[in-house]
């Protein structure tokens, strides 16, 4: 068994709690400039449109595009959809930098302080290096490295985001950890030769989420919270866990 | 004047006492292998060597290739010269990650401890990331971020080096300081629009040091060590230090 030397963590949804973050980023604005739509809504609107707005750069449809312009993107359509599109550029610019301020979950900072002792931690995040660092200032994260889509200039699950960050620490793919709450992006690293470790984040979609509940493959680690997770990935000799 | 929001560090010299830790490298190898050579000499020949190969890169007479590669073309050669070919490849990259080992300078741990707290900390170097990262892992070295040549794939003192380091940060050049040791790196990042910081490490390239002792141009800031530049950098309102 090849000794794991970094630890590659997915960021949302699996450290921070977008969801729950952006309703109260949105209800903070709209307190402030006396807007009233359903947040919850409209920050599931929002993330909705992650994807198929990667997937026109996966496609190669519009060349390398970081995350934020993405998301403003986004954003400025839903502000027309929900009708409050009068909204100012400074507010905007604000709002959408929400994603910058992103609450982790209760255990994430002190689960990470614990896995940094013994192994390099780095983001492997389809969030653009500026979004990644200053959410780590704002919730105290404490990253060796930001690595991921920006660096790679591919967004996951392409395979060039995990083998260029892996390559860039200087190592193998068996030598590093992919961390998610995601079974496909742990599917995906997993085909590329990278250990994977599941830690479940039921509620990330909210109180109804009915998908990502569990760890639907075999892999090298199952994990309740990030302390969990320490715990197990500091004892070598234990071994992949079945599930 | 624009507030800083970054703070960007040149490493190998700046942040890293290079020299001595390369000899004290070089004397373990020797006892471990019976080898008896000038080692001061033998880390000097090595740093001697690191320009003119950067300059191979720089002048595109060779394709982007970074630090790793280049510090152990220029081992090999130099095992050569001081006739001690027959080391081992397991010893010779061993001695070559001496870089990824450099020891910090007394102050820059606690240093950089105290500037994190209030601003993002990044290296501009030119050391690769795992090289870099390494060293953190090593020396306790809290970078938020690895920037500098790998990321941007040009060597300083080329103006993509800082200017897409900047960028990364989704910062201006005027919201970054360039931290130095060395007169060239700050006079070329001052050209960009970044604010400076020199801090004189005199005795770098050993007890007869007689270049990079003063600031030789004017500078944002100037301080005897990194302790002092976190008091003098923490003070907005003192405004650029006259030399």
């Amino acid at each position: 068994m090849i000794p794991i030397r970094a630890l590659l963590f997915d960021v949302f949804g699996t450290v921070v709690d977008w969801r729950t973050s952006i309703i109260a980023e949105g209800e903070a604005l709209g307190a402030r400039h006396g807007i009233f739509v359903e947040w919850d809504r409209f920050a599931d609107r929002w993330r909705a449109m992650y994807q198929p707005a990667m997937e026109q750069v996966r496609s190669g449809a519009r060349p390398w595009t970081v995350l934020d312009v993405l998301h403003r993107e986004s954003l400025d359509k839903l502000l027309k959809e929900f009708g409050i599109a009068d909204l100012d550029e400074a507010a905007r610019d604000h709002f959408n930098r929400a994603w910058h301020r992103l609450r982790p979950w209760p255990d994430a900072v002190e689960g990470l302080r614990r896995m940094k002792s013994r192994h390099i931690i780095a983001t492997c995040s389809n969030g653009n290096v500026a979004l990644i660092v200053n959410m780590a200032k704002h919730a105290g994260l404490p990253w060796d490295m930001v690595l991921g889509a920006e660096v790679t200039r591919h967004y996951k699950p392409q395979p060039e985001a995990y083998l260029e960050s892996a390559r860039l620490l200087g190592l193998e793919p068996a030598e590093c950890c992919m961390v998610a709450a995601h079974n496909g992006d742990l599917v995906a690293a997993g085909a590329l030769g990278f250990a994977t470790a599941f830690v479940p984040r039921p509620t990330e979609y909210g109180p109804e989420q009915d998908f990502n509940l569990v760890a639907e493959n075999a892999y090298s680690y199952v994990a309740r919270d990030f302390i969990e997770l320490a715990r197990i990935i500091h004892q070598p000799k234990s071994g992949p866990v079945a599930i």
